[in-house]
């Protein structure tokens, strides 16, 4: 397919990298300053060099990338909450010219699901979004394979960055705001990890879901989401939870009646208390009893390939 | 979809009796004696009580189902080795009819692979798989989705009997007879366990593996496979790992250059270490890194959900 990539951050330079391998041709880029196209191709190679050399892709307006010729817009700016802008306009661009879209800026189906929906209806495009749930999981692809109606509750490890805090917090017996600033050093935090920690980014994730479950029944934004980050944990907490052979994550649920984030307590050595920044989601089925998926939750490579998992599933 | 369902075993009946509820209508059905047609939409209830009640599903011969009008087979007969039939001539005969097929039966994409992709070359139709390997765990779907020459090798638990059998004596220090025995009183192993604990159907859903793996280059057949089973694993070798944080599970391995299965030492306490009949695969990715797919790997209606869910994605 001819992709179309709005964003040049981690995920849409690996989306550039990587399409060529999965058979699909980039014919237009766009960072927030500037764009390149070419209807036959792009040179991914000499786009991603021209970025990293003069941080920036081409020479266009931005704009001229949604005039591509492409098949498939793929969303990768960053995520915005609220009015998801400039991401949401983007999206609905590319469903004005009956073109397929693939998300990987979970702000439009968090924040604005109902007006991306309506759009979609209308077009002959077709939304997709793996890649905003859980990096490389397959987990929105399960739920369609096995139908929305058949999974009942989603439930897990959305953020790796809050993960890694609370896992060495366990491990380790250090306090939070010592683990943080390892977690920075080591690349894991960012500088202001307020939408990790904070629990925002897992909460967009189950908002996302709990969207994708309630199948139109129902939309939900961040703002209807119950939502407790991990700051105030108290490593004695964490002692107290050792002695009863549990730990402490967060976790995130949603169901068709809404989404939820917060810490709690799990069974050490059961399926939630991954380590590091591994993310882990159960969906809980009517008929095949829960299913486990696991893997790297973000990256750049990681959540390309959802994003080309998605490509792949607009070409059947 | 329109399904003709051959095989009325646990997973044709359950393929029966949950088709209504993901939309689709069975036209007919097929037990080895008998079957039932109707071109409109059986009464799935009604076939269900007739073979509970009497033993058959219908009164016309088995060879009516084949040629009813159905959009996709559903192949549920029992596997069986080498000539891999009665499923390879239905197989064969709804691809003539250039009609898709569900395989839940592993012998022809096990046994007769190559013969298949030449049937399906020549048709109009499509054969997927998903419920051959790992139950209601979506391996193939994922891999599918992220590209057969992205995933470089599948490893894990692929027998639930075997692994209740391996997790129990290790926890127990019990010896194989004594919980093969415990296994067979429960249900979980069958009165001729062979095929589960010598390794042999966790082989045949390698073969499959390494022949979606293979993606055309090779394919392979049980007799290709490296394996051994676990009957003549002692509690003393259970102990012996167990003293170095390790434990024995049967572990099964695919690649694009064939298949292996034999009991391995495993971390405790790592992925492959689950318990009980619980199934769990690991994908490993050229960009993604690993993937972490678990589940009930058997079952008739974890298995039907897994056919129901190669039925959707032939629907797109």
């Amino acid at each position: 397919m001819k992709l179309a990539v709005m964003g040049a951050g981690a995920v849409g330079r690996s989306v550039v990298a990587l399409a060529g391998e999965h058979g699909h041709d980039v014919v237009a880029v766009a960072d927030s300053q500037t764009a390149v196209v070419d209807d036959e191709g792009l040179d991914a190679q000499a786009v991603l060099e021209r970025k990293s050399a003069r941080g920036r892709v081409g020479e266009l307006d931005p704009e001229a990338a949604l005039d591509a010729e492409y098949d498939a817009l793929v969303e990768a700016t960053p995520t915005t909450l609220d009015d998801a802008e400039p991401g949401f306009s983007h999206v609905a661009r590319a469903l004005e010219r009956d073109r397929d879209v693939v998300l990987a800026n979970k702000g439009p189906v968090a924040e604005r699901y109902a007006d991306v929906a309506a759009l979609e209806a209308e077009s002959a495009g077709r939304v997709r979004f793996e890649a905003t749930v859980a990096g490389a999981i397959p987990v929105l692809g399960t739920i369609e394979d096995y139908g929305r109606s058949q999974v009942t509750a989603a439930k897990g490890i959305f953020n790796g960055t809050a993960n890694f805090v609370l896992s060495r917090m366990a491990a380790e017996g250090l306090s939070y705001e010592h683990v943080l600033a390892e977690a920075q050093d080591l690349g894991v935090a960012e500088a202001d990890p307020t939408f990790d920690v904070d629990g925002t980014d897992a909460a967009l994730k189950c908002v996302i879901l709990a969207n994708v479950l309630a199948d139109g029944d129902a939309t939900y934004t961040l703002e209807d989401a119950d939502v407790e980050g991990i700051r105030s944990i108290p490593p004695s907490a964490l002692d107290l939870a050792a002695e009863d052979g549990r730990t402490v994550r967060l976790v995130g649920e949603a169901t068709a009646e809404g989404a939820r984030v917060g810490p709690r307590l799990v069974p050490e050595g059961g399926p939630l208390a991954v380590t590091g920044t591994q993310n882990v989601v159960q969906l809980d089925t009517e008929s095949a009893g829960a299913l486990e998926l696991g893997g790297r939750g973000a990256g750049g490579d990681e959540t390309a390939s959802a994003v080309l998992a998605d490509v792949r599933r607009l070409e059947d």
